[in-house]
């Protein structure tokens, strides 16, 4: 048998592009993609890929160069999913909502050779520039991206996205992938601590995880599928590629609000979308004018857990199937899909909100999953009950994190990767999640590092002390709340001042909603017990001005008639 | 991004294994398997799989060793897709159909170190192990699969199936597959020629055929299978291991009887199945009692050509919903579907029946698929109309024909895996055969597609088969001859009428010069053996006047209220 050697035919590297060159030869004429007025064919599809791809090889773009984006989900971005893979290259799709503090640090670590920035972000990508300069970084080529909502004469780039395209050879051959190992992209999480780290997808992991998420939705031919999910997230959960390997159409967005949802669900018989639970509230929370009944049903994965039984209603009242899954950038996307049983039909409407809440099954392509004691290894037992840490192993994983052995050794441990997230697993074999991994705060689907804050509010003067923690927030499901103790006088100092100075110094989505002002911060052995914290912070909320006053005085609880939204339920859960 | 290397958390081998280790841990308590009184859950399918596995590893068997079994689609069979490799070891499943020779040729050829027989089936085995025997060839061990029906007293291997189940371990670990090359099947084909070749799988290739045949055919979760189609076939086409991935139901089955398919169907809520297309015969021509109206729509992915109108019509209306595939051994079982398109709802039907005949684009784990002029590897237009050979490549094709490099080599050629199909593409990318490379007819410097002169043919009233070979020609080279099986009475129609038939409705230098009349044709697996039309033909010349009455004598059967089909004609075309 071992003679049979592996050759040309019988042995190809396994990569989503792919799904791109097929799609454009069996769906060519089928609509790849609509974006209010433009809509493309798949071949047209391939075509401008083809072109890109040949510009970005005459900028001597070549293999693992990275090519960086910071746009919204608009044809561009999707098209660079194939393009840069195909030039070769490492796609880097840029959170958008990052600061320019950010946006330069990642420049910076990945060396990107080029920056791809959609005209509503060019302000950022200036000042992030600007940091470079001051550095003495060497700068990427700029690389504008305009649509006709574009505002004239605020170009700065060295290119424009379609000048490109037009410039580009259309019978260009894509870079041949050698060895399905090969990096094809690259995304920064926001992590627990304060530096980002850099996710390094495989082509192998990219082009599994697709079918994967393919088949574990169960999604078919020719879905319409709606782009809620920024693309920038896990590479829009390897929907990018997905919807090319089922000749589906892409619905892309510029602004995810119920409007725009609505009208295009209704207008394009859009078929699936993929949203962290933000977007229920966005769709439940619509007014009049702008939320309708949807004409046939939209499927709509969500990443993060409980969607309980009031918020599942009413979603499915308006015609969307919720399928609750789970996952990491570190899988690739999701990892665990809370695939349906039939038998559950039957069941009590709350019950059933109980399954679902459970982030499920492991997706095809994974080796294995399990629960386990660290300490051990050793499995906990299927009793619904044991918390151990959610533990993954198979070729959909990430590589490592870029240009970081030590916590790449960190991540993977005995053969398995590390989620730092704690669970159980049900006598029936589902799994979820009781715990995570303590410090992050998840707000609006967004990491944030609270380590980072901290760091911004010890910088503060008259700070002596700060912790910050999760509290829950009526729309973005956690926001940050710190605590803080003060130099000398607790009354020089307000709250509405902290936050300012925070506000100079984050990207606004991480500056604390509260500041508490405490004595001392609870400690055991030196170290801040962040759950005692976070077990007052639980009770707070926005609206209510006088906590931290009451903190301070001690008193602990309030009333709480304030029930805990479950919207933000699902949001803290979150890890997509 | 090079110094990200791969390690056990993040690169497994992909095999089909693991499908069944995670129906265990999800799907435990669903039911795996039915088998008339007999009913397995998931977690027993996998601990029987784990027994048998530790009792062959008990055995001695070892990785590459060959594990051989003659069985129909009994559970054991089933089982053994997953016990035989979890052994470490390669599955070879025998065609039932063949004599004592060819088994003793498979044996022989495979060095297989067990033999599984079922007991329908042990005079063949005797009978070749007898011819072994005679050539003091080592024989295998030999294990009976018995079941409730099974005569007594007619044991004689050395060991009976569920006692290897009973004694093996539960709890053994299934052996590490280190490379996912290392090899899973072995699939003896028979092809039309004398040598049958021995087709290698890869694990990989199992596993991603698996999955891109689940997606093809958009297969959902829970999936109730019925086994019409025989497991020897390229292992049930993967859907042994298909349904494992899917979570679904095995309704198994010892016989493909119209009586034995209906009940099963209704008893059991048969979502899918796969067949010949020989089984529409059977389920249409069944007889009052055994026929009925399926209960709900039945999913039927058959391989072959072209399921013709009133055919696609009539099962249709019976609930079934045809779904057309194409596929050889050499390409882990179906490597293009005929992927239907919404649009195409809208066509009259026999346009419908047209597009739904072809063979259809490439699954999604093929690398690529084209037509191409053999002699400049140049692609044809996309014309549907210029012939060239069909080629493949991908990672789901065979790793070669086991101990034949001169076979494997001629196989592949260029990059290629070439099919010997001939076919064309049409402008919207389907693929369609024209013909075996070996059945052209060069007439006059004309190509001829027999099967397009055949398919005029069974559009006679009265054709009941036909097959069409080159025979000499003194003029033109080669001209076509048609060998015809008609329905009842023979006499009724003459040479001169079909041949008046086929000049209606074909170019004139595609009419066959002459026309044989014949009982029934020669066929192996039902496949008709156009070599042996050939050998005859080849003495023929057009002046011969009484060759079809000879033959017709000769044949001795004439009888005939047995109705031999276009159903098997289709079959004759099946490569799978």
């Amino acid at each position: 048998m071992d003679m049979l050697l592996k050759c040309d035919a019988n042995y190809a590297s396994l990569t989503p592009i792919t799904f791109l060159k097929r799609a454009s030869a069996f769906y060519s004429d089928r609509t790849s993609l609509i974006y209010e007025g433009t809509r493309f064919t798949w071949r047209q599809t391939y075509e401008r890929c083809c072109r890109l791809a040949s510009s970005l090889h005459r900028l001597n773009i070549s293999k693992n160069d990275v090519v960086s984006v910071l746009a919204p989900n608009v044809p561009a971005l999707y098209e660079m999913h194939f393009a840069v893979p195909m030039a070769g290259a490492i796609l880097n799709t840029i959170n958008t909502r990052l600061d320019a503090n950010n946006i330069a640090l990642i420049l910076r670590h990945s060396e990107a050779k080029i920056l791809f920035v959609d005209y509503k972000y060019i302000q950022e990508a200036k000042d992030a520039l600007r940091l470079l300069v001051a550095e003495s970084f060497p700068l990427p080529l700029i690389v504008n991206i305009d649509d006709i909502d574009s505002p004239t004469g605020v170009r700065f780039g060295n290119f424009e996205y379609e000048q490109l395209i037009h410039n580009g050879d259309v019978k260009f051959t894509p870079r041949e992938v050698h060895d399905e190992w090969d990096s094809i992209a690259l995304n920064y999480t926001s992590g627990t601590t304060s530096a980002p780290k850099g996710v390094v997808y495989s082509h192998r992991a990219a082009f599994l995880s697709t079918l994967s998420l393919v088949m574990g939705w169960e999604m078919g031919n020719a879905p319409v599928y709606l782009w809620t999910l920024p693309m920038f997230h896990c590479n829009g959960w390897t929907f990018t590629w997905g919807i090319a390997a089922r000749g589906g159409t892409n619905v892309c967005m510029r602004n995810t609000t119920a409007f725009d949802i609505f009208r295009n669900i209704n207008l394009h018989h859009v078929t699936h979308m993929c949203c962290a639970p933000i977007v229920f509230r966005i769709i439940l929370e619509a007014n009049g004018g702008d939320r309708r009944q949807v004409a046939s049903p939209v499927n709509v994965l969500t990443g993060g857990a409980p969607p309980p039984a009031p918020l599942l209603e009413k979603m499915e009242a308006l015609g969307f199937h919720i399928t609750h899954a789970y996952g990491l950038t570190e899988a690739t996307g999701p990892a665990l899909v809370c695939e349906w049983q039939e038998k559950w039909n039957i069941l009590p409407t709350d019950e059933q909100a109980k399954l679902k809440a459970r982030q499920g099954i492991s997706i095809l392509t994974l080796a294995d999953v399990d629960v386990k004691n660290l300490d051990t290894m050793e499995s906990v037992p299927h009793d619904g009950h044991t918390t151990g840490e959610i533990v993954l192993r198979g070729s959909s994983l990430m590589k490592g994190y870029f240009k970081d052995p030590a916590a790449t050794a960190a991540a993977f441990k005995n053969g398995w990767f590390l989620t730092g997230d704690i669970g159980v697993i049900y006598p029936d074999g589902y799994l979820e999640i009781k715990d995570r991994s303590k410090d992050v705060i998840i707000s609006g689907g967004e990491n944030i590092s609270s380590v980072e804050v901290e760091t911004v509010l010890y910088r503060h003067p008259q700070v002596a002390e700060a912790a910050v923690v999760a509290m829950p927030h009526p729309l973005w499901g956690e926001s940050p709340c710190a605590f803080v103790a003060v130099h000398g006088d607790a009354d020089t100092v307000s709250e509405a001042e902290i936050i300012a100075f925070c506000r100079k110094n984050l990207s606004h989505y991480m500056v604390p909603k509260k500041v508490v002002f405490v004595a001392e911060l609870p400690k055991a052995n030196g170290k801040i017990q962040k759950f005692k914290l976070r077990e007052q912070a639980k009770y707070f909320n926005v609206t209510e001005k006088r906590v931290a006053q009451i903190s301070r005085n001690k008193s602990g609880r309030q009333d709480s008639s304030r029930r805990l939204d479950y919207g933000e339920h699902v949001l803290a859960m979150s890890r997509l």
